[in-house]
């Protein structure tokens, strides 16, 4: 496939503002799938331009993918402060490197497109997986408008090294069978869209609160006002998997003076449920004899 | 830190008995934290056995450090059909391999203890992420009872493969505001803990249902009886980045019946939400003159 935008020639309808082309790609989503959909597949090279997930921090929790593509970059246009620089040192030696913290989408768009269309390899690094408060695909979008084909390549989100971390799964039987990717309440999502104390309030569901640092005295008051029990765990990771990696374990009623203690303002996971600990959880059926019947249709071993 | 059991004495007090094991790790996770979460982060080299997320399939989207203790390995305990064999054959050609499905903790304790403590490089590795469906902690638990350290090597869930697949973000401005990963009952989760009709009521979150593909009829059917809109667009990708991948895109009202025409009866993703289609999302504030203020609290650029 080497046009990615068959139907609207290279942004002549909409001209080159990027909201016009997001809107104009989101109406085409809506009539018809993108036949790179089915005809493609996530670990399959791909024309274009690669949104690569930088993974936590740890160049070693980096894809394999990804670790090739960045070798093989001309330009890395990079998340700034939010990917560990130690990926960029491991693997972007021989790369010109933009910071795109700062830029918004009118400026690097062309910077993208020109490189891409002057024959650079250009890879667009974001931390964690860029698929979860990514804000990637409005700059594929805006890409594609332009002619320039875009995709995904997955990362580990930081919720799964602060998991490591904390030597616990998110999930876990009986005691977390849920998790939840959510943030709170803020410029950008408004008090009916803050679901921190449903996820909470559900028992068992491990809440992952990212985008929350600054925010975490207030988020936990709400939980103790809307009555839930000041004993649930929390763990708050800073950095998973960086050098300075930090962890602090606490409770819903304790763990606000210990972040403002440490002095975190942002770049920090709040866990929130029993999985924090580990403790209590029920052995799986995983590795009884129910298991061992071959089924793989639930409770299947293993899996994710 | 070479006694992972320092107040036990290699399970002198339970004896043997996984189960034992595992509640008396639980109890002292309960009283006092690892001093290897505040040691330790989750990028480092550590002592023991690593759980080993293999990704979603495709051995490219095995993260480098997973790459390197595979290769490494004498002996690596897979998780059998639910492993992606490219992985296998990429990086374990030189490691005895041993499928754990089928085995209960009885017998792939000794196995991976006799084989660690004979000096082997072991590595157990469960697809996805091991914090996610993965059954690890009560194996860790009970290789650490025995005097045999364990720790998360985290990977790439199946969620990002899909929706790196389906091109489009699990988190999307004002569309989709939250992720939940969640499995629907059955022989291992009761109807009350079953909260996949909540998470779509939200209304905001889209909603990745693992370990449910044998399910998607009776799921669907439930959401409808909830009075769920049926319109509300569902994406059901088999074997994620797998050579096999396959995707069906429909609705909670059409999916099913697609779903049983493709005959798939495991290993699917199943993501409910208007995150599926990509459309009618709202462009982000940070690539926009708000992110230009260079904070970071709230909004802030390609973070996960």
């Amino acid at each position: 496939m080497t046009d990615p935008n068959p139907n609207e020639g290279g942004g002549a309808e909409t001209g080159s503002d990027p909201q016009a082309a997001i809107d104009a790609r989101g109406e085409r989503r809506r009539e018809a799938l993108d036949d790179r959909i089915t005809e493609l597949s996530a670990g399959d090279e791909q024309e274009g331009i690669p949104f690569v997930g930088a993974g936590p921090g740890d160049p070693g929790l980096l894809t394999v993918t990804g670790r090739r593509l960045l070798e093989g970059a001309d330009l890395v246009v990079h998340a700034g402060s939010l990917v560990n620089s130690e990926v960029l040192d491991a693997y972007c030696a021989d790369a010109d490197l933009v910071n795109s913290i700062g830029k918004d989408l009118e400026e690097l768009v062309p910077l993208m497109c020109d490189a891409y269309e002057g024959g650079e390899a250009v890879v667009r690094l974001h931390s964690g997986d860029p698929a979860v408060y990514g804000a990637a695909l409005e700059q594929m979008d805006a890409l594609e408008h332009e002619g320039v084909p875009a995709y995904f390549v997955p990362g580990v989100t930081s919720a799964f090294a602060a998991s490591a971390t904390l030597r616990t799964q998110l999930t876990l039987n009986e005691v977390a069978n849920h998790v939840a990717f959510t943030r709170p309440r803020g410029k950008t999502l408004s008090e009916e869209a803050d679901h921190v104390s449903d996820f909470v309030g559900m028992g068992d569901v491990t809440t992952c609160i990212y985008l929350g640092t600054h925010a975490v005295r207030e988020t936990m008051e709400r939980l103790l006002e809307d009555g839930h029990d000041p004993e649930i765990p929390v763990a708050v990771v800073y950095h998973a998997s960086w050098p300075d990696e930090d962890v602090l374990v606490g409770t819903i009623g304790t763990i606000a003076d210990r972040v403002e203690e440490a002095g975190y303002r942002a770049s920090a996971l709040v866990i929130v449920g029993e999985a924090v600990t580990g403790a209590g959880y029920e052995r799986s059926y995983l590795y009884g004899d129910w298991a061992n019947r071959g089924s793989d249709a639930d409770g299947r071993a293993g899996s994710d």
